[in-house]
């Protein structure tokens, strides 16, 4: 079996991503990060969906990202509530995480060279907002060229690293759709920035997954806190 | 003043590296990682390094790559003791922690970013062993390319990150030499891998180092459990 390394967040695009790398029949080895994110929740969703795509392995990683802050997932900075979509494509949003998906990938790279895996998959997404700069193709593609630079693997040629990224041309609603055509069950994942209970409901990240429901014609499994 | 992150391992070259960046004008944010490695001593000295170059702050990120392994560094594997220097140029040691630079980088971006540096220094050097591919002029090309696609400051050109390597192409001689001139104080320093209360003088970084100090013709003022 071929093997892959899987970014999990916990998150609807992570879950959908892992799915579509069990689809293609590799060996999971899932891996999370607990960087003192606000909505540290999602990694509870994270050991969930990495167990239900059969993960051989699951990592996560602690460090706090709250020593270098910086944003509003990491430092003490309001998530911004009740933005309507067409307002969140309007520059790059203060829940960007400095260089936070180079991190992610230099963790993933580190991890891919040690098991002998070659794919790395990130659910990262350049279409329906985001805004992040670490999420467009351009940087993915700068990245893999400097994975396979960074490592013995790529220089001496026994692996040639591939930074896959399935999601990163579809929007909200075909993301959906491609999840539940592969069974993804969503009520194991999170989305919501606020760090309650409950998704709120109100934030980007909740605004824009329940938008994407709706355009796929399909209902979120998660409860809200407020209808969205 | 300019403000620039420096990577401070608590080795000799990153030691000379935080001198270098200081004599240039710099006012300097130290970073250094408690990742698990077998010489975790390292980091007393980078505490000592980061106050003898006045660092404005001095950043510790700590994360466990003992779960990822791979490297005689962080698992359970042995430093090559005894090996002469001609030897060392023989292919990528057992020490290369899998895409360690990668993963420092990528942490000093995010500070560098969130503190409005736009250098990063690191004393990576390409000449006189390592063999490390993450020391290579290529692989800094490339994750200083990748710095610039990741971040909303390179994205937005209100930065443009420079990813500055002093010392790429010094022999360790002509770094000593060099940091000598700058006052460095390389008692301060701790460069053995072995993990242990002298240093071994007969690991690879060790050995290196000793020549380095013979070749520029002064003693180096650490205490060897055995004598280079």
């Amino acid at each position: 079996m071929k093997k892959a390394v899987v970014l999990i967040s916990g998150g609807l695009d992570s879950a959908t991503t892992a799915a579509i790398a069990k689809s293609e029949g590799y060996d999971i080895y899932a891996l999370s990060f607990d960087y003192g994110q606000r909505h540290r929740r999602e990694l509870d969703s994270a050991r969930l969906v990495a167990k239900s795509v059969g993960a051989k392995d699951h990592l996560v990683i602690s460090f706090d990202m709250r020593k270098i802050g910086g944003s509003a997932l990491t430092a003490d900075i309001d998530v911004p509530l009740d933005r309507d979509t067409g307002e969140m494509s309007e520059g790059i949003p203060v829940t960007y995480v400095p260089a936070r998906n180079t991190i992610f990938l230099a963790f993933a790279l580190s991890y891919a060279e040690t098991i002998g895996a070659q794919d790395i998959f990130i659910g990262v997404n350049q279409i329906d907002y985001s805004g992040y700069p670490d999420c467009r193709a351009e940087f993915i593609d700068a990245f893999e060229k400097t994975a396979n630079l960074a490592t013995k693997a790529g220089v001496e040629g026994t692996s040639r690293f591939r930074i896959r990224t399935p999601l990163i041309k579809l929007t909200k609603a075909d993301t959906i759709r491609r999840g539940l055509e592969l069974g993804v069950d969503y009520s194991l994942t999170w989305s919501c920035y606020s760090g309650g209970e409950l998704a709120c409901g109100r934030c980007d990240s909740c605004k824009l997954r329940l938008a994407g429901f709706a355009e796929a014609g399909a209902g979120d499994p998660l409860k809200y806190e407020i209808s969205g």
